[in-house]
């Protein structure tokens, strides 16, 4: 689209609003009719039918040295990532995302083709998740700020951290710690294997988000869901809390890609139960109705506790069903370091 | 609520979360069940009833020292301000605003007192238009960042840009330019007599959002408006671009407030054409639909031009109907500096 480098400050707010809703566009992901949309990118607002069903709304902002490092994402993948987060949010209620408003907080001398790459990367998961990006802002910053917005849609079971039950089995798809694994890997500049590498690579900075399988879940009679994004221990207890339950987790059980536990053996039990970001779908319920949905999932369950009355927090359990000491947490903001 | 001082850092992410939880209920403005919502503030994203009415979307995003500057600005005035113009885009659009998603970045030593005040300033304007704060993100960042997402709900009209036809008139609501005047006197200290100091500080730090006013307009026929939010040149060639029309303003037919000519004399006519932050609505009509809303609002409507089809771009005219030039446009980011 350009042929010159061509930075924020010649073009202005405006010449890049014109760039990016010509691009949007032009990628499929924008003004569409197939998206109930009413009013797309371009006035104050944009406006879309809602068919009458529940709709379900999140937001989760990506700034610049705390969630992200420009010296180890790209522009693609950090556009991608930036969607992924809030889309999995949608997921863990079992929702499917329609719509996405992204407010964006840029410094003046950003390339205009890294802003395009950076939208590259949104309108890839957009299209693979049938979303449509209908608005947004564009704001000078110091940094690198990405703050989108998803609307999606519910069906009649919504998925909360509210409903686990004592007596629910738990369970999630996929694998955990390949995030952390990767993040680590990135950061100490770890050089591993080429398989080994891009496997980490795609599992820290371009996560799939489980929407189908979110969407299955409350169809096939499950209650409770959390996406993990803080990590196994952090987030499982947040479904403690909410819903006033424990959890017992048979550590032994916790799935580790293969590929993750043979670059890091011992250290891959704490970057599955703390790392974090793996974007996976924790969800529990009674064993028959976890065991229903299984055979339905393309990607891997695994069931690996339960839920039980008392006491209200994680209880980690070993190889003998003993319980082991744990003192790390997961991830929280003001009291972490990451990139800083 | 604390009689201490605490700093974020000292209680972390959702130590913060809980506080604001907890704020966000007490003030009735939280998960209350008259908002049609079904899943508030805690989960991994909110749920609301929609009705079936088509629904309305918009982000606008504040950072710190681009849009504010805190030597300036309290916090509470902050909380309402960044609410305040993501509700001016739902009027704009003649819809109703319904829940704010709101996602926060903050420095890791803010105190717990000064985000508690800033919820209060949302809190006021939220119960003001009967808006709910469902959700959102709170995250360390090295600056203030405030990136509120506000749905709303639209009846069969909805107000757009594009909707101008030549031949329509062009009004506004209350008057233009006090928001730029209050910037003005806030940055340079300027020594105003107590009345106007106060209604100049009001406009610029707490607008008040037209949505009674948007709402009838689209229940009485008008088919095009905006909000000014850069400036009535700037804004009102959005609307010429969108809708490929060209627009006439007699410029001594621009509203005024009487404090700002008398305190400003000869500089009001330049805030007011291309000041911004007004957030009052412009909008066009034939004459005899103008005529009719202008009886039903409790805000001046002051008609200032008429839209016609060349050329396409705002011609501003002079007392004696004559073309003025005219070199000062409106904000743009990433080209203008405002508080750097």
């Amino acid at each position: 689209m350009y042929n010159l480098p061509m930075k924020l400050w010649q073009i202005g707010e405006f010449g890049l609003i014109e760039i990016i809703t010509e691009f949007l566009n032009k990628s499929g992901v924008g003004d569409t009719p197939e998206h109930d949309i009413l009013i797309g990118v371009g006035d104050d607002a944009a406006a879309w039918r809602s068919q009458g069903a529940p709709q379900l709304g999140t937001t989760d902002i990506l700034i610049q040295d705390v969630h992200f490092s420009l010296d180890i994402i790209t522009w693609r993948e950090l556009g991608w990532k930036a969607l992924a987060v809030n889309i999995s949010d949608i997921a863990a209620m079992g929702g499917i995302p329609r719509h996405a408003l992204v407010s964006l907080g840029l410094p003046s001398d950003t390339e205009v083709e890294q802003v395009l790459e950076m939208y590259q990367g949104m309108a890839e998961i957009a299209k693979r998740f049938a979303l449509s990006i209908i608005g947004g802002d564009v704001v000078k910053a110091p940094l690198v700020i990405i703050s989108p917005s998803v609307v999606g849609m519910a069906g009649n079971n919504i998925l909360t951290r509210s409903a686990a039950l004592p007596g629910d089995l738990i369970a999630v798809t996929g694998y955990l710690g390949s995030s952390a694994a990767g993040l680590r890997m990135l950061k100490a500049g770890l050089e591993l294997d080429e398989e080994t590498a891009g496997y980490l690579r795609q599992a820290h900075l371009c996560p799939l988000p489980r929407v189908g399988e979110g969407e299955l879940l409350a169809q096939h009679g499950v209650r409770a869901a959390i996406d993990l994004s803080d990590g196994l221990v952090a987030d499982l207890d947040k479904i403690c809390q909410a819903s006033r339950v424990g959890a017992r987790v048979m550590t032994n059980r916790v799935p580790i890609h293969p590929l993750v536990l043979a670059a890091f053996e011992r250290d891959s039990l704490r970057l599955a139960l703390s790392g974090g970001e793996d974007y996976e779908l924790l969800f529990t319920a009674r064993g028959d109705v976890i065991e229903g949905t299984k055979s339905l999932m393309s990607s891997p369950v695994t069931i690996i506790g339960e839920i039980v009355a008392e006491p209200r927090r994680v209880t980690l359990l070993d190889e003998e069903g003993k319980a082991m000491e744990w003192e790390g947490g997961g991830w929280e903001h003001f009291r972490d370091e990451r990139f800083a």
